[in-house]
């Protein structure tokens, strides 16, 4: 059984979205657990991300309710009010304190949160609760979403068998009003606060920083990892030998999750890894993948199949980095396609690279040590069909 | 008669383009003019720019030759020489000092400049030239334009009529490595180099920089400016009193042009100004303009006429300029539509906004007194479809 020893889940169909589909989620443990959090960088913050950034300062989860179909972003003072109603008719329910519960939303933004649909659905929400239902959960939260994103993984941690359940949702990192990413993980594992906070920090900076859809990052992204110590474990540690084991165990997770959100990135086609290597900093490298995949002009060329290195060069050339072109190498899956400031062989030699669903486009500026790299969606005719025909 | 006193123009074809369109164009001066530039900011500058920076220098300029069809950008070492080669034919044909022939070139990035067929038609360049030929001109450095760009103006300058004829070309300031922004403008004024430098900072900054179609930036971005003096006109210099007249005249022809660009956009239905006002400096005005009018988000719902106000306050957030989203009021030609924190008043009131071709959208931040803009076109499948299937 994939189960996660001390969680339960659940996900309705409350009536925020007209479709019928399931709108609402719980994730519920059954003691208070250690919780660490990273939430969107953008200046305007969804309600929920604000009430959530003020209860996770504690370092303290017991209930994570969820809804689609609304982002509650864009609402004023009355946004956050809905948000922190409804979290309090939820935790009197539970009979939890409501300092306990945090929300997430995921939907259209400057849509008044139909908080009477949400609180007349809790006591259903929570009568569904189940260890098993964690695919229900992985639903519920969907909106532009063509599948559901969860997993679970199980390893040994000073002799016990320890597991982490993760759900994920989004078609982008990087969103329409409608797809936020958002990701919960769950652990029986016992774990310090510290400890906690470091881990998750390292496997979202290598995960779902690490991906781009439209370079459009929501007001509502937010990764939750929530631990129970249910396995009974000696408390792990910054200085845990263990330590190291469950921040690679948490990055694959995030990394298999952030991955499955290109591939189903709005009208996505290909998936792209975009390195830079070489780099005489981080910022630089950082800075040239991050335009390279973001750019209109790869993102099409990519869709068409088109091995158009021209572009990729320029988009790096207006990166504003300096590097000198002439030592710029690029290769396509590993094969040499420019140096020493042009083409560097046939474009038959690799042309076929670009008819992979999935392939790798490395800059090497040969001018230091830092490298960087991104996971980036083709730019296609679905995605302006999406983008322009919702809400209309 | 819309001539420029002095100034000859020619267009035609070589052979570069396989349609059998125009694609070679020459513009002459029959003294030498005085000249001022502005290139690309791209680190990876196309050969003409890198040769055209070096001879612009001396801030004399008789001949720019042009050709559309082969941007010679990324050829390494070879593409250099090919630039400097044909200009120095063409200057040997005219009997004029070489490094008086400036070269610009537009169209696809990375493939050999056919440069035997530029030799070759390079006295048919010269036969043609024409007092009357700027249309010629106009047509033959169209890349992915529609409609070919110019423009002339008479004004008075002391008692005398002084003339400017610009072209322009570019499908984005911004474009496809076969769609580069350049623009040639002549006067016969007589203007000391100071203040023509000047005057085409001030104009390129308020128009060629306010406008932008996908943010990519090209690798042969151009502007020159070119005054013959044949006016015989009192040297105008930075402190003359017509130097005011002069550039807010330039500034005007310029931003005909640079609207024009935008109207021509790849795939473009719309041309939308973006503005910010209210302010805590010049940067953070330009980064959100900018960051908003290069959201495919935003551009998307310009398409599909989708008064989506969520997406513009959502990229406004993620620019990474710091300021009070419930400060924030946002307009759409004027009409409220957000203001603390929330929509301000029903779609109804103002989502006709968005199916004019031509609309502002204002971001007032309420916080300080700098301002910016800047055009920007929607994001459509007719975009995609030129970007994907682009040498497909």
């Amino acid at each position: 059984m994939n189960t996660i020893p001390g969680f339960l889940f659940s996900g309705i169909h409350a009536g925020l979205k007209k479709s019928g589909k399931k709108d609402l989620a719980l994730i519920y443990s059954e003691i208070p657990a250690t919780t660490s959090a990273v939430f969107t960088k953008n200046i305007v913050k969804a309600s929920p991300v604000i009430l959530g950034q003020q209860r996770v300062k504690d370092g303290l989860c017991q209930a994570l309710m969820i809804n689609s179909g609304n982002a509650n972003a864009c609402n004023g003072p009355s946004g956050y009010e809905s948000s922190v109603e409804t979290t309090r008719i939820l935790s009197d329910k539970l009979k939890i304190d409501e300092s306990l519960v945090i929300p997430s939303s995921t939907g259209v933004i400057g849509k008044k949160l139909p908080s009477g649909k949400i609180k007349k659905a809790i006591p259903r929400l929570i009568r569904n609760l189940g260890a098993n239902n964690i695919k229900d959960t992985a639903i519920a939260i969907k909106t532009t979403d063509k599948f559901e994103k969860f997993g679970h993984r199980k390893f040994k941690i000073n002799n016990k068998t320890a597991s982490i359940g993760i759900i994920g949702k989004g078609a982008g990192m990087i969103c329409p009003d409608m797809a936020t990413m958002l990701c919960f993980i769950v652990t029986d594992l016992k774990v310090s606060k510290s400890a906690l906070n470091r881990a998750l920090k390292i496997a979202s900076d290598n995960s779902f920083n690490k991906i781009t859809v439209d370079g459009d990052t929501s007001t509502n992204d937010s990764v939750f990892l929530l631990a129970n110590g249910l396995l009974g474990n000696r408390e792990l540690k910054l200085t845990s030998k263990s330590f190291n084991k469950f921040t690679r165990i948490l990055t694959e997770m995030c990394l298999d999750i952030a991955q499955l959100i290109v591939e189903d990135g709005e009208g996505a086609t290909k998936v792209v890894k975009i390195e830079v290597r070489g780099a005489k900093t981080l910022r630089d490298a950082e800075k040239i993948v991050k335009t390279v995949a973001n750019s209109q002009l790869t993102k099409t060329a990519f869709y068409g199949e088109d091995a158009n290195w021209g572009r990729i060069v320029g988009a790096a050339g207006r990166s504003g980095v300096n590097f000198k072109p002439e030592k710029l190498v690029l290769s396509f899956d590993g094969i040499k396609v420019y140096a020493n400031g042009a083409q560097f062989q046939p474009e038959s030699k690799y042309s076929a690279v670009f008819k992979k669903p999935k392939f790798t486009v490395t800059i090497d500026l040969n001018e230091g040590n830092y490298e960087f790299h991104t996971f980036t969606s083709d730019l296609t005719h679905e995605y302006i069909s999406i983008n322009s025909d919702y809400r209309s």
